[in-house]
């Protein structure tokens, strides 16, 4: 399988004519070949045409039809091998087994929403059945079912270049929804970006499709970015990355003519309580799995836990000595990118100038070319409550110890976050009735509430929550991990007194997609 | 039940400090007492600082109890009696029966939220048990519900004085979810909403629930919505009314710190198609139900049919003169307010004015103060294509009709068409075909498709859709009418291997909600 160099345009590989985009492995700054031509203005457009021609016929696909093209995108990916593996290692310098396992991820991610597809629940079938005779008015037959909104413009990221990139969890849940996808690739890893990209593209081929539901566009900058958000035939966003570049997509969906919802993942800092009792009870054990999920994919995890919070006192100190301890002897790991790297270095920086902020321990070095130097800081909550800065990301192994002097200031520490993906309580059963005053304040806050765990790690499965409120996500109404990801991109289309001809399958009398229905309000057995 | 001129704030009754509001009874254009003096910066805090410190309570309560409190709001409403009715037919110049009928449909409104609050299905429990042996990893508990958003801010409609107003669908759906209420009353109608407001904080009072539940403020001019919108405590808002209002309560709410979403009803004109053997077969009875659904409430619904769209020939010849005669008998109805009128009067002049525009009737000109004259007018489908300002929403009782070449042209104007909240096609068997080939770009237009029908009346029910695209609404996910409204103030969040101490009722083992339940992606029985 060699590599071309090219964006997907439907069914072609082409060239752009825009600057270059090169690979670097971040563990040697080496340069990968091939160069990616980056796309323009007019690349955008035609993709965006051959995704808006291709919707109407691919929104029409059987449940069946559309969850095998799920599954046939998955099993595709699988056929490439080690080739996928080993260009994704090179590209962003993350180890082979994580890779891996994130490449199960993906297909898995694929392979559940064949089965959301085939259930039919997303459609959310809703009939009301006439009332011819009803006073004063009679009632008309009305029914409602759930459509794609339309052609979906996806942001790859670069943490995750299999599983929040070309076929990830967007990708995955547009399609499945019904809607077209527009990718444009993340520039750190255009290889593994085209390898998957041909994958879907053979796919697409395979299951008889219209070329246009997949393309992939590269450029460098937010140039092609901000023009296929801007493109009219774009109906919807799905992002992961910085809050700055989400806040700037949320700012071009809202200026066109018609504004467009924009599901941008952008910046938590994932706050753990270490409740008093649990403190006590388990510190040290507490720390080394901090430690761990902190130090997890060099802590470039949009749930790395950046923030630890707890009562001052002999239980926490020993805590930071054994969190800083581990922390001094954590490998620092190569990270994805030198923008990423730089970008971690300039946040540590900032702390440790933080007159309020003390350091506790870093990591060594390292000797890779791009090394993640862990970092553990201590600060008060008063402190911590008066400065806004602290909350800023540092995306990167580093956390910020919060000193509370008792549990009403942590309180006011959780009153005061920002909105987050995760809020973490470690608790032990005398614990119950501080956890029960922080949880109201943890739910306003946090799109998951985890106890006695660490926030890395996101299950893809039904119940899992993937958001948060602002700035953690754009829109706190959806998750873009797990299952209901598919509904962030359909919209309810109601039709009254239409004639079976007429009626989409799914909603005709008979339910022949035998599809779980609510009529008149009532779940049907 | 004397009115007070005043401001409702938790339990409290004031008075503001801005300018007066007055009413104005628009069929005689006489002052109505009490004077309102409307609320300033001070008073929208108050009112939101209540219902922050009143979020968590609420949305704590159990679904009976919830339940019960929106019923109590419709037993509370009716009540009043013939005082809420006659205040509301002076305010508005709307007919006795008209309002009577819409009392029903916002208590009957009030009543299906409680049942749809009692039924469960709004908090989408999922449950994915843990698998502590699952390889290679252990998956942990998890448990999803949807929790309410906070605090919403509510505007009240002009054309519906009670079931698009302060107790309208907007805040029912919103206190349903579990989200305290601040409604910002319609200035053309602030005895009514003082009325209603009244009985909601009677309802609070009885049911025991805190102050800040509900709120009623008023003020002219756009700065106190503007600051309802941008005070930090309120999570989203819900509005119905001209598309300049709208958008303008958007860019608030994107500029805020923290944007959130805005639930706009603004614009449409709602085309019917008359397909070929329709017309044909029944072209003066399709004229008199039009005529009909024309003038309903002087053309001052959301869902009035602004747009007819067919091919042109003797049929739709006939219809036009048909539907042209009975404009000219249409008696002149009372438009709601002065400014409503003048809107009016300006739209029928631009339209008069257009040189692509033929003037087919124009209704008698009536004896009120603020006579709504029906029009009717007809164009090219090249001229309708060619000119965007023919697509703007003139509110009242006149409609364009668009004569077409043949099908394909009528193809290209429903595929130039904004969005819309409805869309309906006249048929006959005949016309199958020809509705199938609609059928696909009009699901990408509207939010309800009508066979047959008349867009004006929406049915209150489960499978109702009361939205679009924009600029129909700012939202197209939604609706405004009907069970599923709820949804628009929720978000999910998931519950990560907390002990069932900690867990809210409703995901607690054994289902003590009785609730409906998706465990490990299947709708358990």
């Amino acid at each position: 399988m060699t590599l071309e160099g090219k964006m997907l345009i439907g069914r072609e590989a082409t060239s752009g004519s825009s600057q270059p985009i090169s690979a670097v492995n971040p563990a040697t700054g080496e340069r990968l070949e091939p160069a990616y031509l980056g796309g323009t203005q007019a690349e955008v457009e035609r993709a965006c045409v051959l995704a808006d021609e291709a919707f109407d016929h691919f929104r029409d696909t059987a449940l069946d039809e559309r969850a095998a093209f799920l599954e046939t995108i998955a099993s595709e990916i699988e056929a490439i091998g080690d080739a996928l593996i080993e260009r994704a290692m090179a590209e962003t310098g993350l180890p082979q087994a994580r890779l891996e396992g994130e490449r199960g991820r993906t297909c898995g991610q694929l392979r559940l929403f064949a089965s959301v597809v085939r259930a039919g629940e997303w459609l959310d079938v809703r009939i009301d059945p006439a009332l011819p005779e009803r006073e004063p008015m009679p009632r008309a037959d009305l029914r409602q079912r759930h459509i794609p909104l339309g052609p979906v413009a996806v942001f790859g990221a670069s943490n995750f270049p299999l599983a929040f990139s070309v076929a990830g969890g967007d990708t995955a849940s547009a399609l499945a929804a019904g809607c077209p996808v527009v990718v444009k690739g993340h520039s750190a890893h255009p290889g593994t970006s085209e390898l998957v990209g041909r994958a879907i593209q053979r796919a697409v081929a395979k299951c008889g499709l219209p070329e246009g539901v997949f393309s992939l566009l590269f450029g460098s900058g937010s140039e092609i970015g901000q023009a296929l958000v801007a493109d009219p035939r774009i109906q919807a966003v799905g992002f992961t990355g910085s809050r700055r570049g989400g806040t700037a997509l949320m700012a071009t969906a809202q200026a066109r003519p018609q504004p467009i919802p924009v599901y941008a993942e952008m910046s938590s800092i994932n706050p753990v309580f270490l409740l008093p009792e649990a403190l006590r009870s388990r510190g040290p054990q507490l720390a080394e799995g901090f430690v761990a999920s902190l130090n997890m994919g060099a802590g470039q995890f949009c749930t790395n836990p950046g923030l630890v919070i707890a009562v001052a006192g002999a239980e926490l100190d020993a805590f930071i000595e054994a969190a800083g301890a581990a922390v001094r002897q954590s490998a620092a790991q190569t990270m994805l990118t030198p923008g990423i790297h730089r970008a971690y270095q300039q946040g540590v920086e900032r702390l440790a100038a933080n007159p309020w902020v003390k350091e506790v321990a870093r990591g060594p070095l390292g000797e890779s070319a791009h090394p993640c130097q862990a970092g553990l800081f201590v600060t008060s909550a008063e402190d911590f409550l008066a400065d806004p800065e602290l909350q800023e990301e540092v995306f990167g192994a580093t956390s910020l110890v919060i000193e509370c002097a008792d549990l009403a200031e942590m309180q006011r520490v959780a009153a005061g976050l920002e909105g987050q993906l995760t809020a973490t309580l470690q608790l032990d059963d005398g614990d119950l009735e501080a956890a029960k005053g922080l949880l109201p304040t943890l739910e306003r806050k946090a799109g998951r509430i985890l106890a006695n765990g660490w926030p890395t790690g996101v299950e893809v499965c039904h119940a899992m929550v993937h958001g948060g409120p602002f700035p953690a996500t754009s829109d706190s109404r959806t998750t873009s991990v797990g299952s209901a990801a598919i509904q962030r991109f359909l919209r309810p289309v109601c039709y009254q007194a239409l004639p079976q001809e007429l009626l989409p399958e799914a909603l005709r009398d008979g339910n022949p997609w035998a599809v779980s229905r609510l009529i008149d309000g009532k779940r049907e057995a």
